[in-house]
């Protein structure tokens, strides 16, 4: 692993200092996870291999186009490639000596609060929660458009939840919000409300850079030309298309130090072939041409490899989750990417159903567990999605995130120490007896087991006692409870200001553009 | 894996062929799992080697108890073992070598109808249903008793669904059947509802010995004394007690050349130490002492390595189902066995969830999928389980049952066939455009993704208009509905009535016996 940076916070001296004893007040918070525990593959290396040999025939041969961007055509020329109208073509081996040659195998994206800042690659893996929904669901109010409020409440209880390491991007789309201000205010609300990592704007270049000067706000402008600080997703229209916006976002971020992944979205049966090795080999051709040109365009930029791929049911079209061909895909795709030598970013707890039940739990947990278990360092839609990403449910956050947590727990791997054989124990207590009264169980007892926040382990009786409740019923009291014991995170009253006086003056220029 | 015996029905000729004739009418089964995955290993080889240095300590210095039987006392004594009283102490390796001498790596259990028998070791997996719940419920009815009805229709339900691999034991208790009658009836159930393969009685020994009678009239005498017809389960009593129920079920089958599967039932931090590490320890050097004997006992009878291992909650007691300690234990556990040489059989979809919400699929999910990956070979509580296995579920079958279809697709591995690489179709779809109308999609559609009975994955649109159902009201229509579908598989009048007589006859001795 790359040494990490000095943070912003030791940078900055009396106010990091400042900073520091007002961090004291937020709530408890797990760190990202260093893994003490392997990956499970399903390809060996052969596999492996044949899986890059078509990606670069794919690359080669049939080529990915460039939409609407004569710049990234010239990068792509000015670096050797075949240029073709709009579709380039590439060198076996091309993409991948261009990456391997300066991406980052581990970076830290810093956050506000530097007790919160994340290292991605290697052997991390964070929780990060979901992007894009519409709506949102609660299980008293149901299914409706998702508003400021819904995205100022899902940042107020991302900063709360321990396992969630990260604040995310859209973690929903607030209607509510005219589209030119939605960038800025969810940017603003990520800075203010959660002191964690967050994502940038990446629907229109100057969403992106009006992400940079906000960041610069909170962070300082020295220090982010230095240190990543944004972390922005350019999805690729598949099959082998990244269109004008993807790259313009993609542009902005490298140009800027920033971490951008590059993650080919693949409805697979649709928008690739309808198997796991075609999909594969797509995938990761989309994946080396995109972050072969964050390479270009800002060499040593923090690169990553992402995957969003989704089986569609055949017989409707509809995309499904949590299927064994997803997480076969995500396996492989991982191991891909730990091969390339580049951090890896994929999905976890995804669903099809529209409320938090049974269907979605069973997607859900096989989705995150798969995900975590294929060894990917950042897990997105990690918490609250329902309808494949179109709701995003205040239960379904609680209690995914309750399953983060029993997984980071997994991650710190067996303790094989004299104290966790506990030989002595089992000579002291002798068959037939039992250990809660013995002196290794009261030594060990407080930290010896994951307890869940979310779970009833009880009596029938107790529980029919408490109400019989149902865990998406317990959900809606604990999510109900965190809004009202959220503290906002301290911020420098100048900071959020300026934060403010950006937002007006970007929302000026704007309304004189278009009008 | 040893060469599978010629089947019964092979060898009983005429009677075979009718029986073959019939099966047409069978529901379309899935036969059990060849892994073709690999499986996630936790511990590297030194780790399971301490842990094995540990059970062998154990064995030496504190030993095992088996309590309220001389002739096992004897046997251990025959066999060089250091027996003081009813402590059986054994020499470094003693165990380890008696079992890896003649207990078989890979055996074959046989079904009433062969083609559903199944292998058990090696890289074979099959899901089998809970065990032991004195409830059943479903969300209609809610919790109650279970009833001889309840334990037939869960017979019949496990007959149908595709993924279920084993017609189970003690499904549910029914309740409504006196004690002495109970395993009569239910291995009857067994034998007439479902022609997958069965647990026997393992309550005491003479009821070992009904069941041997009972598979004999079902399978031939000849045949079940040379094959094994019966998988049996016993529980040690941890910690390092085995008691004298359980060893006189342990050796009917064993004489009988009947599985045996020595499982220690831990709820850890209570019956064996609150770590990982200890509890590894411990449930090893109880597995190796039960395990040498049933070889002691009839030298290659097929022995099997179980656990069940659970924590207990801290706070209050309660045993605690998909923890990260549980999954832990499993995944080594496994491990160990493999290294042993011998069959692995251990816990899939426990919850301690009183309904089929959504922590039940949650921690279902994980624990069953983290067993399959462990390579666990019999996943017991495969289906079900709810309350910790207090109560069996009606919808909670159906959904389970769904999820072991899914892993089942999953074991199939990726498929690296020229067909499935489908550069063909990458190179005729092109940049941009879309696969579902190409050649290669509509070659493959059929077969290519995995089709789940029980998710809903379409819109929000049409999901309201079928009536906005939850999984698990979904579920309650589908086992409704097998139950109305289901057709009794085809059995042999006389085999029929031969049963009845035998029970009829068992029920006057037993009857005589206590009056």
């Amino acid at each position: 692993m790359s040494k990490a940076p000095q943070t912003h916070a030791t940078r900055r001296g009396g106010r990091a200092a400042r900073r520091s004893k007002r961090v004291g007040t937020a709530p408890p918070q797990l760190p990202f996870i260093h893994r003490q525990v392997g990956v499970y593959t399903l390809l060996d290396e052969e596999g492996l291999e044949l899986i890059e040999r078509n990606a670069d025939a794919i690359l080669k041969e049939v080529g990915m186009e460039f939409r609407d961007d004569p710049e990234v055509l010239q990068i792509f020329r000015d670096a050797g490639a075949d240029v073709q109208g709009e579709r380039v073509r590439f060198e076996t081996g091309m993409c991948r000596s261009i990456i391997q040659a300066t991406t980052p195998r581990v970076f830290r994206q810093h956050a506000r609060n530097p007790d919160r800042s994340v290292d991605i690659g290697g052997d991390s893996t964070l929780f990060c929660p979901s992007f894009g929904p519409p709506f949102v669901h609660d299980i008293e109010r149901g299914r409706r458009y998702a508003l400021m409020e819904d995205f100022e409440n899902f940042t107020r209880l991302h900063h709360i939840l321990p396992a969630v390491h990260h604040s995310g991007g859209v973690v929903c789309e607030p209607q509510d919000v005219p589209v030119p201000e939605r960038h800025l205010r969810m940017i603003a609300a990520h800075l203010r409300l959660n002191d964690k990592p967050f994502m940038g704007a990446v629907t229109a270049p100057e969403r992106a850079e009006d992400t940079v000067a906000m960041a610069k706000i909170a962070f300082g402008h020295e220090f982010v030309e230095n240190n990543c600080c944004i972390y922005s997703v350019s999805n690729s229209n598949a099959p082998l298309v990244l269109d004008a916006t993807m790259v313009g976002a993609l542009k902005v971020y490298a140009r800027h130090n920033q971490a951008v992944v590059v993650s080919p979205f693949i409805l697979a049966g649709a928008m690739s072939p309808v198997t796991v090795a075609g999909t594969l080999a797509q995938l990761l051709a989309e994946a080396l041409a995109g972050l072969c040109l964050v390479q270009l365009v800002r060499p040593g930029a923090p690169g990553v490899f992402g995957t969003f791929a989704s089986p569609i049911s055949l017989q409707t079209g509809a995309p499904t989750f949590g299927t064994p061909e997803g997480m076969q895909i995500q396996f492989c795709a991982s191991a891909l990417a730990r091969r390339l030598g580049v951090p890896f970013h994929s999905v976890g707890a995804l669903t099809a159903s529209k409320v938090p039940d049974a269907q979605a739990a069973y997607e859900s947990a096989m989705q995150l567990q798969a995900a975590f278990l294929a060894g990917v360092n950042f897990i997105i839609h990690a918490t609250g999605c329902l309808e494949g990403l179109l709701t995003l449910g205040y239960e379904k956050t609680i209690m995914d995130a309750d399953r983060c947590a029993a997984l980071q727990a997994f991650a710190q791997g067996v303790d094989l120490s004299s104290e966790a054989q506990a030989l002595d124990a089992i000579a002291e207590v002798g068959p037939g007896n039992h250990y809660l009264g013995c002196d290794h169980t009261q030594r060990n007892f407080e930290t010896a087991f994951f307890r869940s926040e979310t779970a009833d382990n009880g009596t029938f009786e107790q529980w029919s006692a408490d109400g019989s409740k149902w865990q998406h019923e317990r959900a809606n009291e604990t999510w109900k409870r965190m809004l009202n014991e959220y503290e906002r995170p301290p911020m420098d009253e100048a900071v959020d200001e300026a934060l403010e006086d950006f937002i007006q003056r970007r929302l000026g220029e704007l309304s004189r553009q278009s009008g």
